[in-house]
């Protein structure tokens, strides 16, 4: 599969995601600010994803000075900085590694703002090497859950935690393909994650694409599915995972958490370190997006409800690590009580 | 609100519900078939709704046997009888409604088959009795219904058990219409009820038409909804009850009732005693009805997935008697234990 995201020659390239499965098209981004507008809008989604989109446009935003006449003007080059950090970071509260990877270009920043051309340099290198590092994460994440799941397993999973939403490979699809490399035979599930629908077109899609078993169901159907014993884990990824393992994800995973727990399947969250946040202690401190009613009231021009109802759309929701079988992270495999499994990180002692 | 269903001038006229909210149509059934596709294409839905179709329809294809040369001809009426019975009830297997109304159009059919025009006014007037009984049970599970809301709270449901699912009032929306009647403040949240909307597109307009306030999620939103505690009760309709109080209706309900459940909040089914089948011990019992992947894959002409994604689309799902806080019908306020509770109903006993 053709990289979600690349840097190349001179511009941030993404395949645009809201075109799926119906047309792969790419977008070229000569600005920081259309990379901002590609993560609002959601051309590209998944929280590594945008962390690696973020690290990309900070390089590009930077990258754009190469001509002001006052790039040696004192305090101007840092005041110009904060400036794309903030359009960069200002699209979408809810995935820490949006912030994680913009604290990490800060970094850079620190450490080379007083020579323009190496700092250039060395903030691209930067955001290829977070790249880099989140496919070897995901693989390594893989690696660690595969061990979750039995030979003919199926796994129900929610939104896209794949190859799309990451440099590649996937978090909670990368535990399946890893599986699957182990000589398993695994099917998933995918619910299709209304309203923006990320399972059916682009779950369903990279999968069918890699030629694993997928079977497409409405996100109401869950239940019946656990009950019907058609799955035998649910795995997900996550935007944001508190101190106390709390984690915010797309919205519904909360339902499935729940579904999980009453049909006592084993309830997953596969996700890299970057998107651990130590600073948010539970889940009540995670910001949750909420986005405009015409995302549910309509799909691609055709109505379904009118335009004028009254909608609530909250993107994320938070399922309590008191429902949470395992998280699986790059270094290891978590189990409760996970604050304390947390804290041991030793990739996090490190961030 | 325009009559979903009414015999006007010798035709069966239904709103098309599938048009709405964009479109008020109205189709003019002049044959019993073209009725039986409108129940199996799903023009008219809800099992009020089409127990009260199938009746109608039952009536239409005994007058269109009125210039058969064949009329008088021994056996000739009982066979089409039977063919028409056949033609309507062989549309969609899970709601038991059609049954029933196919059962006591039969019972006019034994008492009168002897004399054609009277058997032709005599299915007539059981038709629209059994319509304007629905009517009348719809007011009662909503004063029956209605003690159990309390001034302010916000009731969630799903698909549509409204005024477009019966002969008006509805059975869900009855008791949220009877509480407003009353003088109770009630708000409801409805699930778009996917995959074929049933909640965005039927259950918000119609509330919407009554003034009365209602808030449009995604089915996966409704965990969520609970654990804020923006819902007090859940209120759902049920296309068949089992002996035991085991309920099918509309896929996505039982996972409503495992959350409610979680989240202890009262869940509560509202339907007329025609819904309940005694003959029918429990759930296991009941038939689901499968659509095609097509309803999922796509939305009027728009994909979600590929067309030949694989998908599971169950219309119904089963929830058990022990998640169902109390069924409202006509009659009275079932509790648990559901099973001595339903074989004590005197309209029952009658039937």
């Amino acid at each position: 599969m053709h990289p979600v995201i690349e840097w190349k020659d001179g511009a941030v390239v993404m395949l645009d995601q809201r075109l799926l499965p119906g047309a792969t098209k790419f977008i070229f981004h000569r600005g920081h600010l259309e990379v901002a507008r590609s993560i609002r809008e959601m051309a590209i989604r998944g929280a590594p994803a945008i962390g690696i989109a973020a690290a990309y446009g900070i390089a590009l935003g930077v990258a754009e000075l190469e001509a002001s006449p006052e790039l040696d003007r004192p305090g101007f080059l840092e005041g110009k900085f904060k400036e794309i950090v903030l359009a960069i970071t200002a699209t979408r509260p809810t995935a820490v590694n949006l912030f994680w990877a913009a604290a990490r270009m800060e970094g850079v920043f620190r450490a080379h703002q007083a020579d323009y051309p190496r700092l250039r340099r060395e903030l691209l290198a930067a955001a290829v090497a977070l790249d880099r590092e989140d496919y070897e994460n995901n693989r390594s994440i893989g690696r660690n859950g595969q061990r979750l799941l039995q030979d003919g397993d199926t796994v129900l999973t929610h939104c896209n935690a794949g190859a799309l939403a990451t440099a590649g490979y996937g978090t909670a699809l990368g535990v399946v393909r890893a599986a699957i490399e182990a000589g398993k035979r695994i099917k998933v599930i995918a619910g299709e994650t209304r309203p923006y629908l990320q399972g059916a077109r682009l779950t369903v899609w990279e999968l069918q694409e890699d030629g694993i078993p997928v079977t497409l169901i409405t996100d109401n159907m869950a239940g019946h599915v656990m009950k019907k014993k058609l799955a035998q884990a649910v795995i997900v990824g996550a935007d944001r995972i508190a101190a106390n393992g709390d984690a915010a994800n797309k919205i519904g995973t909360y339902s499935l958490a729940v579904l999980a727990r009453h049909h006592a399947l084993p309830f997953y969250v596969a996700a890299p370190l970057s998107t651990i946040d130590p600073a948010t202690s539970d889940g009540d401190g995670i910001p949750i997006e909420e986005r405009e009613g015409a995302e549910v009231t309509s799909f691609r021009g055709q109505m379904t409800a009118r335009p004028q109802t009254a909608v609530y759309n909250p993107a994320f929701d938070v399922t309590p690590a008191a429902l949470i079988t395992a998280i699986i992270t790059e270094e290891k495999i978590l189990l409760p009580p996970f604050g304390p499994a947390i804290a041991s990180l030793a990739g996090l002692r490190r961030k």
